[in-house]
């Protein structure tokens, strides 16, 4: 039932976005048109053939445990035995540590089939490159050697353990410790929370990286410093060693995502706990938020690919089921007709084809950007998409967090009340994508980042070449045929976002109090002026590749028509939300506590 | 952490509504406000010490099938029986039956109080009263002694039949077959689907109200008929008889409300299966739906339940749980602060209590209208109320339904992770809500009943009286302080959505397809509306009581702020889907399958 759209896969990055050029670069030689191909092709085959058939039953039987460990439903390693064998632990490292460096746009389409098959099972390569990219940016040589390359060739998994049961969002607030030993390790004690990953038997090693307070560090987040904390101590020669000090508190039983072990984490209690200093100390929050790009880029992948696996099978579903008759047809005995002829049927089908291609849009977007900022001439380029990337990371962070989220309650919808039982896998998806709303910072931490931090920055240098990017797209569309409306709508859209942005910057610099009372909404707006040009791009695409020899016309239309939908049904939505922006309305804010 | 707010009750029954001028009627002659308080106090204790308890186990323990029976946690019998024990089976109906002859107002507070206590057991009585509702209003004497009378004692328990596996929305489309028998009973054959309730072991019989089809009858709904199907014959003298030809064929499996037995049930197909025929053939269509509302506002009311639950335990976290600071202070060594000090969690909170306690009002609003259309002096003025209750009722449904399911999201979204376990009632609350959108007739299909059928009765006449008795509260508010802005704000939206309705009733009358395109879009709009009407209803009431001796400041304060927030956040909303129900847009309608 659920199945991979690769033609929209591949509309994505060679059409929308100039993918095949990457290979220009000496890093990216190798990936001309037809090896992208060929990887989405072996990514389809692991993905459906090892990552799909034990979803459902994963989510059923979630992760258990027994006699001090995490008991997994077995087909979680040969599935990631296979994506092993497939090259994909490895797929963005350089090649000389043994991994296929591959450019993040293709990574990324990668992460997306194998998410759309099976989310929780895929969270552990996922985690693992993601604790393997720290090491890689900051590590010593020696702590490459020992710990990032048995990652890369998928042997170790990696966790990231931020959390504390008292220090979520609050990372400032943690107080793991870690106390300098004279060897120049350090000894960690403490408690961490909600560590994916956090332990299971199916790697040789796990390679956890911990956020702990050196005694004597300054209070907030300047005092916090990375370490790696192995689960087994390694050998100079490579070799697995003793057990380190790092137990298993407990596992947390999830509403979704149920098959990627959550766990807490005791540091220290059951004996001594070593851990080796990434970098320099002091500067564990600052590493993290370096690689926090790409991680939350991921969570939006996640939550895109999570959509889409809803759209597809209740698309499919929409097109076998027989239910009802048109409204003007009053003859009871003619027969049912498939619900996709239902007008409300196709707007819950369109609602979720415009925020699932519209999501994948963006973070294939700003994956390119990662992939550009190594193509760029100069430190200037360098720099303005760097900028760029870290406006658009919370949007790609959480735009599909929670409209994807919504496109998984329409598939529901779509199946009705085969839809809510766990006999359709769309209740599970449904379940799954309520997380991305909250891990790897909440919708309205991300809402304080935009609004607080990225808008800010530079004087607005962010939003200014976004705006800058939008407006160019604006122009190509403006002449062509259907779309010029639509550049003109966006334009309009546009402009109004950047004067409410002005306008709350202004208040957020003198009095950020009020200034930010309303982050969240000014997030969802930009999100969704954001994914407007999203599909603006994409009906620019299509309309081109309409006039190309031999063009899929079904596939175009359906893109042109869905642009459409955007336009009408959502993006005037922000009108109401920029007016309630402008007005500064302080009715959350001076709410009192002793009111509720 | 789930604890019923009994002074937003008292609040929604005595100020917003005139409940206790009820008693001035023979019928409710017991209920002054005292006898109320009485019941109310009854219910939440029989909620919080039989219901709540074991909603969480429940869950885990869904029901099974084990050796041809339904197991359930037995603590749902025990809830059950003190259920009974107090009189709630028989609530509504009349002494003479056994019944209490409860206003219909004070039986929702009551139902409203077991739902947010725990959904799945409170539905095992509140499937038994709408299947006795049929039986008291279209059965025999007959039928009534042997089948009504147990039920009203809680001795039976009562399921509705409906659906079939191919025919859900589409109810015309059931092959259910009643054969007529030389004794006048009838012989049933076929399948039925997602009963709920369908079999279980606490009852002493099941009463199932089984729509089929007698042989010869017409296509559609106009051969349909209703018919009495006992798990259990009944002798003359009341006392169980043999099996009947009804069996479990299997267990549905939901994502929420697990602790309701959900079933396939076969008719016929292990033996004789008796059913007895009630009221006229070709009838049983037009009998359900003079049940219908009562059923519908009863799943808004479930909903709305779920949302408060949800709203309360959401409440007391955030009072709670220390994390962060505020945006201005940069002391990192600061103690954290509860988050209910946070703008964000403010706002959602104040996003749920505007949900929760506006459907709440709404659905207090319907069922006062069940009790006054039994007040009502002239049979004008009967029928002008059931026209505005017709009306009403798919937004009753709909509206809670899908915001305070909405509600629940934020419900996780303030405990973060913690949310998101099942440590915690809020994710389970959400699984639960999911299914109000769906049974009883989905959300697109309250839309075109709305759009469809209510709005164009009688040429209008519910839309009329809606707008009239918007607009006596409108002028009531006008003059109070506070409210003047409210209110003329609530006149602008009414007066457009009664020009959005003239244009769609208009279309839809010439040509129904396009015109019933974007039902569900003015059913969410009209929603809006009605719940904001709501919210100037509960200000003004907030208002008086502001001025009266020893009022409680800060619930009313809450209330005034709460109204502010769904003005300001909420209600502007529908400007954007009226210019896009004016427009007539056919993107959705045009949509072709094979674009998708």
């Amino acid at each position: 039932m659920i199945s991979v759209d690769r033609a929209d896969i591949a509309f994505q990055l060679f059409d929308a976005l100039p993918t095949a050029s990457l290979s220009a670069l000496p890093r990216f030689a190798d990936y001309d048109r037809a090896a992208i191909d060929g990887v989405l092709d072996m990514a389809e085959r692991v993905a459906m053939d090892h990552f799909l058939p034990h979803a459902a039953d994963l989510d059923l039987n979630e992760p258990k445990f027994v006699d001090g460990k995490v008991v997994i439903d077995e087909r979680v390693g040969a599935a990631l035995a296979a994506y092993r064998e497939a090259g994909f632990f490895g797929a963005s490292f350089d090649q000389e540590l043994g991994g296929a460096q591959m450019p993040e746009t293709v990574r990324s389409a990668v992460g997306f089939i194998f998410s759309m098959a099976n989310i929780a099972t895929a969270a552990y390569p996922f985690l693992t490159t993601a604790a393997a990219n720290l090491i890689d940016a900051f590590g010593s040589p020696e702590q490459k050697a020992r710990f990032l390359k048995p990652m890369v060739e998928g042997r170790f998994f990696g966790t990231m353990c931020l959390s504390e049961p008292q220090a979520g969002s609050s990372l400032a607030d943690i107080t793991t410790k870690a106390e300098p030993q004279e060897d120049g390790s350090y000894f960690l004690t403490g408690r961490k929370m909600w560590i994916s990953g956090g332990d299971q038997e199916i790697s040789e090693n796990i390679v956890h990286m911990v956020l702990a307070k050196i005694p004597g560090s300054p209070p907030g987040v300047k005092g916090i410093s990375l370490f790696i904390v192995p689960k087994f101590l390694v050998e100079e020669d490579g070799s697995i060693g003793l057990r380190n000090g790092v137990a298993l508190a407990g596992l947390n039983h999830k509403m979704g995502y149920r098959g990627t072990t959550n766990a807490a984490l005791n540091f220290g209690e059951d004996g001594p706990c070593r851990g080796y200093p990434v970098g320099d100390p002091g500067k564990g929050l600052v590493y993290m938020f370096q690689m926090m790009n790409e991680a939350r880029i991921g969570v939006g992948l996640g939550a895109a690919a999570l959509g889409a696996a809803g759209y597809r099978a209740s698309l499919a579903y929409a097109r076998e089921r027989l239910q009802g008759r048109h409204p003007d047809n009053k003859d009871a005995s003619s027969p049912q007709i498939p619900i996709i002829g239902h007008a409300d049927v196709k707007r819950l089908l369109l609602a979720q084809k415009t925020a699932v291609e519209g999501s994948l849009a963006l973070l294939l977007y700003a994956a390119f950007l990662v992939d550009a900022i190594k193509a760029a001439p100069s430190e200037e380029a360098r720099h303005e998409i760097r900028i760029l990337l870290d406006l658009l990371t919370p949007i790609a962070k959480s735009w599909p967090s929670e409209f994807c989220l919504e496109a998984n309650k329409h598939a529901i919808q779509v199946l009705g009340g085969y839809g809510y039982t766990r006999d359709y896998p769309v209740e599970r998806l449904y379940r799954d994508n309520r997380l991305n709303a909250i891990h790897e910072g909440t919708h309205g931490i991300q809402a304080l980042d935009l609004l607080g931090r990225k808008v800010m920055q530079e004087n607005g240098a962010g939003m200014k070449t976004l705006a800058a990017r939008i407006m160019a797209d604006v122009t190509q569309a403006h002449g062509l045929e259907g779309l010029t409306a639509h550049a003109a709508d966006l334009a309009a859209h546009l402009a109004e976002a950047v004067a409410t942005t002005g306008k709350l910057a202004a208040k957020v610099g003198s009095n950020p109090r009020p200034g930010l009372a309303n982050a969240t909404i000014y997030l969802d707006m930009m999100g969704h002026v954001v994914i407007a040009w999203m599909w603006l791009r994409q009906a620019t695409a299509a309309t081109r590749r309409l006039g190309s020899p031999d063009p899929d016309r079904n596939f175009l239309d359906g893109k042109l028509a869905a642009c459409r939908y955007f336009f009408a049904y959502e993006l005037p939505r922000t009108r109401t939300q920029r007016a309630l922006l402008d007005s500064l309305d302080d009715t959350a804010l001076k709410m009192r506590p002793e009111w509720f």
